[in-house]
């Protein structure tokens, strides 16, 4: 939304300058009704009574795009309260955008800024090309937070926060082969995702490559396509499919910890024991995690940080006009009890 | 925010009305330069080029806020996604704004409208005593949704829409009785919260009357003040309580599904077994209730059917101008395996 500067005002009150400025400044010198015509049209268009600047200006939309990939995911809905809370600290309002799986992120958020008066933007989740160039000729400030990111995608000079999926699954593997496991299932996203689901599982090949342990394809179970990935449900028939499969694990690791959940309840309902008949890690570190039975051994994201460093950074590039940078945090091992040693037989 | 009509347009641009007509239009008669001053200006302020207005007018935001009290509650979460999806079917953005239970909902959402060029209003959450005179001033609609609803605080003329948790929570606890359950613990969320806690627990107390058992304030939990309520901590911490207490209960009414993955991990600790030692029945019916071992039995509460009255109330309104009806849903018994029935012995 455009500024109107104190002489539209006065243009469209049909008055000089001065007379804008005497109302607004409560002096004398206007009669009453001029006055409250004035005041009336400066209420309208939601002035801001700015004692020192010379030029007043028209209140901005103080509303930042919260553009959200994967709104039913549990774990993009728990930043939602925080991202509310941090940006109203800073002034700021969000409003929240929701992006199908289908439709191209950047081409929403152009649209969307065309039509909203947006200050800046946050785009949640996803995979995105080379977005830069295009988010760049927006003109608006934007950060993308726990896009996924890898050596496929690099966005050297994107405005990032988030974690380095590929990088964390690999961790996440070589932990589960250092305690003695060699078959470990991997119960994924949806195999048409190529954004974090792709890259956790190039850091699941990778951990196994170095490992020397080939890797096999029936040890990978993706979600339904029509089953909410990351979800309870793609966990719970992930581990179904894996188990009547008859291949053999004694470890699994799910891409989020709701996706153990699910995995819980079908090795529950096998009668495999977790970890004595077969160890399971999550991912995530949300609260939930630790309230599991038993308690879940997960790799932890620094949501709050990434929160809290994704409106910085906004804040940064909106008050110094620089582009934000980008920071990249690393996953924390939670060693609960769902994961155990597999002694070498 | 006020609509610019074409005269003011005309004023800034320091050109008459018709001028403007024809830019827009794209008619003959006017400079290339003076053509592009205008358009800039329209751009600028965003106006639609609609033909068959007379008055061209700014266009309006299409804004609905979502203020919600309790943002960290999953149970609301999960509702935002549907919120927007069925919000942009309309046409609308929504805006969310969080309201701590200790702010004043009806002066949030007043300020906020007085800020915002909002169209709607849907709240959702929390407890509001007699919100219809001050929230019918504001003139735009508005719907609550699931705000806390009883006989205490009746609201006979005000757009709403949800459960009675009075009566549910009735309903719930006559469940249990009609299972042979007489000493039946209570996981509440806040002791001073007087919303949805509240009614859940009086409609406790009249279940219980009603089968001629006392009420038994040591059977109750609730929620630490500095804790999450209606959280896994909240359950975890409120039945570690009530085992430590040495208080005996042969079921246990958990007032909402994530407070029982709390309280399933309280007693697995304490080595008691969900049904046969301690039934346990949960409230909310969310998705992840179906992948807890045992399954959940839980009262589940038609949250697709809300949101989308809730929105088709505050479209009604909008479109013609109606103040929206009330619509009460019932609450659904789901019966899974965490409940037993208790012989008498």
């Amino acid at each position: 939304m455009a500024q109107l500067t104190i002489k539209d005002i006065a243009k469209i009150c049909n008055v000089g300058v001065s007379t804008v400025s005497r109302a607004i400044n409560n002096e004398p010198g206007i009669s009453d009704k001029t006055k409250e015509r004035i005041m009336q049209v400066v209420q309208e268009f939601h002035y801001i009574p700015n004692n020192s600047a010379r030029n007043l200006k028209m209140v901005e939309s103080n509303t930042i795009a919260l553009i959200v990939t994967g709104i039913d995911n549990i774990f993009f809905q728990s930043m939602f309260g925080q991202f509310e809370v941090e940006l109203r600290k800073m002034g700021y309002d969000f409003l929240l955008h929701a992006v199908s799986w289908r439709e191209d992120v950047v081409t929403v958020a152009t649209e969307l800024m065309k039509e909203k008066r947006l200050k800046g933007m946050i785009l949640l989740g996803g995979q995105m090309e080379r977005p830069e160039e295009r988010l760049d000729a927006l003109g608006i400030p934007y950060v993308l937070c726990t896009v996924a990111h890898s050596a496929d995608y690099p966005m050297p000079n994107c405005p990032w926060v988030g974690i380095d999926d590929e990088l964390e699954g690999y961790h996440t593997v070589k932990y589960l082969i250092r305690m003695g496991h060699r078959d470990i299932a991997l119960v994924a996203g949806q195999e048409a995702d190529n954004a974090v689901s792709a890259q956790r599982l190039a850091g699941y090949k990778r951990a196994l490559q170095e490992a020397g342990i080939p890797f096999r394809p029936e040890l990978v179970a993706f979600a339904n396509p029509d089953v909410t990935d990351f979800s309870p449900e793609n966990g719970y028939l992930g581990a179904k499919k894996l188990i009547a499969s008859g291949v053999k694990f004694s470890a699994m690791f799910c891409m989020s910890d709701l996706i153990t959940v699910g995995a819980y309840k079908a090795l529950d309902e096998a009668g495999i024991r977790v970890p004595q008949d077969c160890s399971v890690i999550g991912f995530d570190g949300i609260e939930l995690s630790k309230y599991m039975c038993p308690g879940l051994t997960t790799m932890h994201q620094p949501i709050e940080e990434m929160v809290k460093s994704s409106v910085e950074l906004l804040m940064q590039a909106l008050d110094a006009g620089e582009k934000p940078k980008q920071k990249i945090y690393q996953a924390t091992l939670i060693e609960r009890d769902s994961v155990t040693k597999r002694e070498e037989s």
